[in-house]
């Protein structure tokens, strides 16, 4: 049993269903147009770490999240990495967020140094699972992320979010 | 401080802020197209109700929810209400997941029928909520909801969907 908030919560994760998603990776300029990163079906994995999270609990929550059988078929229910799909990570520092009046602070969140490491060894480890299991022939299933810190503007299409919270 | 899927948490919801979002209320049949609930800028509210939610629990969670400022403005964060924006309602029942092995138990969620009038409870009073304080020239502003236990077909187009759980 973990407490929402408490110490003992070390990450906190939503998981939603998608048939596809794009995350802006870079806003338009002057002379540029915006940067989107885009899957098709698979999975959209908010992520957010809190004081105490350390790099050590990756490979679990790595290997957890993208095994869970969270995706439907025709036969049930598979894991991302045996639809196979694709994985969109959002960096997501407002799920830490514990209400205070009619505001939210995040107290509890880690440091931007800290989570930006966390953050960078999550998606690496998640395109090396995903690299593993999906086959050379499957190259439009990836692993797809925002930029740590910015901004996440998210356009998500589903069958059914069928969102879940986990926490690590 | 209350316990992730422990006996004291009664609801969880997940919010999200929206540009605009569309949820099918009625899937497409032989002789009639899809129907759809849509909102343009506001808030996306996922709900579960866990055992030993009551009635008596819906007034002060819709007045927190609608009343939290996390609606992002030029000169900070206001509220839904004050915003004023529309609010779009997902019954999401696999919020109350709890993972055993690679797959989710829903356990701890209320019996379907106990969890449908609460649902409606909870719609109506956002409904209330949202007319006391929205004028009537502004009549795109609404309460739009998605049907419990059915299947929650939702788009979703955000500019940051500031992502934030709370548990009642």
């Amino acid at each position: 049993m973990t407490a929402v908030n408490g110490s003992s919560v070390r990450a906190r994760v939503v998981l939603q269903q998608c048939l596809s998603a794009r995350l802006q990776t870079k806003p338009t300029e002057q002379d540029s147009e915006a940067q989107w990163a885009e899957i098709n079906r698979g999975m959209v994995i908010y992520i957010c770490f809190f004081k105490g999270a350390t790099e050590d609990m990756i490979p679990k929550m790595v290997n957890t999240l993208l095994n869970m059988k969270l995706c439907e078929t025709d036969s049930g229910y598979t894991s991302v990495l045996e639809l196979p799909g694709s994985v969109l990570v959002v960096p997501q520092a407002t799920l830490g967020g514990k209400p205070k009046g009619r505001g939210m602070q995040y107290h509890g969140n880690i440091g931007k140094e800290d989570g930006q490491k966390l953050y960078a060894s999550f998606v690496s480890q998640c395109e090396n699972e995903l690299s593993l299991t999906v086959k050379g022939s499957e190259g439009a299933i990836a692993v797809r992320h925002g930029t740590y810190g910015n901004r996440q503007v998210l356009k998500l299409d589903t069958n059914g979010p069928y969102t879940h919270l986990m926490e690590f």
